[in-house]
Order: structure tokens, then sequence, then C-alpha cells
């Protein structure tokens, strides 16, 4: 028996999120599912990050054990062929039998594309979450640095969350934009943000009050105040799936 | 009676093009369906550039004629609200009632996008080319180079154009690339390439046959032979219209 790991990217548009479901496609199913067609094993796949509906992956990670003589190289390619087009393996290798991918500390980083054009953009709209804009780019920069370090994120947390402890630490979050230092910036942001695990929704909420920001609602004074509150009815809302993307895992 | 002209982006995976057709749904059509239910005329738009059947477009023009009185800048937002999300206006304005989109001299930019990682990326596949890397970037810019400047570029051209003539002049021609001068590049490439005017799959035969160069199969010297004959037989093949987006179109 050898545990295989897959690096997997989809895009998340026709899918009811990571996490198998009993109704609608997920991609673990979709894995499931391949798996059985190649090796004729019925596995569960087991994930590293549980993904909602309608967000995106380049690089989340999958095991399973199997008997399969396929070399673990050539898991990847195989299973490309009974895969749908939007998802696809992009790497597998053997893992030693005990590596179980959220029991590895990693960081994880997630980039939130933003497109606030004052027309929607028809080649980002899948990809991007479409608001009005101008954005005060300098202020979002500025008050995203209170998100940095190890804090409670109650406050950025949906309140069906299931995790243990609402500490997390965010060891690093950009607010990408052409345009450095604008005040009143329309255009593409993207939020690219770097910890060490994120609760339920988080990124997502992260981006939701971060635009209030942007828009003078809200100050970097205030975007402290709703972290020390650690209660989400004081952030923002939370931003669409699609704007999404799980980018990258790192080991440390 | 005023001459209205709009910028219009689109996402073209789902449309036949952008040319009216008996059977199947084209930007034109599109346009001259919202045009009617927002003023009642029965109009016929005029475009820039008439692109292919799943190629996208960021800023092509279309002009028509009104009655209506309603301001020019206006006609954007409101088009937009009897628009499908993947054509957007993006900007409107009033024009010389004889100014015609084609008969304006420009230059028009376009991107083709290539996927060559060894594992089609799901996230680019609306709009890029998957193939089989690695490609030789340096040779694909080197070769590229002996496109510039004024050329009949019949070599380029599907036999069913109907251009009177075949002569173009290309400005500027870029093979854009993280790893600027690798020989063995596998990652996303961006052919970007800027022109007086372009045939029919110009832009498309020319990417299916700088393809080539980056495999090795021929070299700069191969691609001066292929322009010199004016013979389609000669080039490569024609690249996918996915990977294909009008980005730009300058006056002169």
């Amino acid at each position: 028996m050898r545990r295989i790991l897959l690096i997997v990217a989809y895009d998340g548009t026709n899918y009811h999120g990571w996490q198998l479901q009993n109704n609608g496609a997920t991609i673990e199913g979709e894995l499931n599912r391949a798996i059985k067609e190649l090796t004729g094993e019925e596995v569960q796949v087991i994930g590293a990050s549980r993904t909602d509906a309608g967000v995106h992956g380049m690089c989340n990670r999958a095991v399973f054990d199997t008997e399969s003589a396929i070399p673990a190289d050539k898991m990847a390619m195989a299973l490309n062929t009974k895969l749908p087009d939007d998802i696809r393996v992009r790497e597998s290798r053997e893992v030693e039998a005990d590596w179980h991918p959220r029991k590895v500390s990693t960081h994880k980083t997630y980039e939130y594309r933003i497109d606030c054009e004052r027309v929607a953009n028809p080649l980002m709209s899948r990809y991007a979450w479409h608001i009005d804009g101008p954005l005060d780019i300098r202020a979002m920069r500025k008050a995203s640095n209170v998100l940095l370090g190890e804090h409670d994120f109650t406050s950025f947390c949906s309140v069906n969350g299931t995790a243990l402890t609402n500490v997390r630490t965010i060891v690093d979050i950009e607010v990408l934009a052409e345009g450095a230092d604008e005040v009143s910036f329309e255009g593409e942001i993207v939020l690219r943000i770097t910890g060490n695990g994120f609760l339920y929704n988080m990124v997502r909420i992260i981006v939701g009050t971060l635009v209030q920001v942007g828009y003078g609602k809200w100050t970097d004074e205030d975007l402290k105040n709703i972290l020390e509150a650690q209660d989400r009815t004081k952030a923002g809302m939370t931003a669409p799936p699609n704007g999404l993307t799980l980018v990258n895992i790192r080991d440390l």
C-alpha cells in the first residue's frame, strides 16, 4: 500500500466546493471518481484546503492510499484523462504512509482579485469581484498591516466555523495594484495574503472589510477595533467566492 | 441624427465571432438587439475588427446612428443593462457623422496567450492555447523580428481571406515570458503584436508558425523563406481562437 500526494488545480466556477456533498459536483468527488476509474479502488481523498463553492485552486493537495502498480509520478497524467478539463492534477508523488495534508505545518497563500473598473471586464468576471471604484489603495495598504502577525481572527470568521481556536498568524499581506500609491484607483487589485492557516471565510471577510477602508468608510484605527472586538458583526461583508484562488501551499 | 461610438469588451467563448450570422449568437447581433431594446430603432452597428468565433476583445469599436435623446456618454451604462454579462460597453461617445471605424488609420494590438506548462492550467483554459513545452523563447524572439516592418503576408493569411492587398506593416512584436532568455521554457507566454492591420487569421498563423520555431523545427532563416514564399501552405498551423484577444486600437 502506498500513499500518493496529488497537487491539484481547478476552476471552481462549476463546483460546490472542494468537500464531498450529497448533491452537486465537488473537486473531492471528481478525484475519488477518477481514482476509482483508474485503479478500481474506492478511495476517499484527504485534502489540504477545503475551499468553498466557487473558489479556485492552483495547488491544493490531496492524498489517497492505493495498491495500484501505476508509478506515483505517472498518476497525474493518468488521472487527467479521467478528470473534467476544469480540474487538473499538476503533479503526483509518493509520500510517507502517515503523511496528512492538514497535519503538516504550512504557509498558505491566497489571492483575491477585485475589478473596480467602472465597467466590469468580461474577461475577468469568472475570477474577480466587480465593485464600483474608486478605491483608496494607500489606505487599504496601511490598514492591511493591522492584520499582520498573530491575532484572534474571530471577527473575520463566519459564525458557522468549527475551528478549535480562532488564533491565526498572517505572515504577509499585500494590496497589489498598478498605480502604487493611488488614493483614487480604478482597475484591477489583487489582495495577496499568506498565513499559517485561515478560518472559515476569513480571506473573503478581510477583503469585504478592506474594501470599506478603500471607500473611506473605515480607517486603519477602525480595523484595529474590529479585530479586537472578536465579533463577526463588526467586520465587513463576506466578499463573493469567485475572486478567491488558493495560489500556494509551502511546507515550513 | 447622431453617430455613437461604442468601445466594447467581450469574452468570445460563447459567440460565433463578431460578425452577424444567420445562426448562432454574435457580438454584433447582441449589440444590434440591445440598441433596439433601448431605443426602439433597428440598427446595424459597424465594427472596427470582425474578430473570429472564440476570439476575445478588450476594446473593439462599433458605431451606429440614432435619433434617441439618450446622452452619448450614458449609452454605455444603458446598453449594459440590456447585454449579457460577457459583453460590456466600456465607453460611449458621439463622433462625426461620417466617422467609420474601418476607414480611420489605426494601430491594432493583439495578444495571443500560450500555456506550455506540462499540465494545462484550468484557470487559463478559456484564454490560452495549451501545448506541450518546452519552447525556446530565445529562438522565438529572434525569429519574430523577421516579421517586423512592411511585408506581403500572404503566407500568413487563410486562403478564404478577401483583402485587396496582403501587404501589412507590423510595428511591434514581442514574445513575453517570465524567464527572459530561456531556451527551454515551460509556462505562460504572451505574443503581443501591433500593426496597421491584420489579414484573416494572420495572428493565429504567426503564432502557429512561431511555435514551430520554439520547438526547434524552424529557424529565423526558415521564417524568412516562409514569408518570402507568399504561400499559405509553407507556414505553420492556425492556432486556436481562444488564446487571442484584441487588446488595443490606437488612432494614428
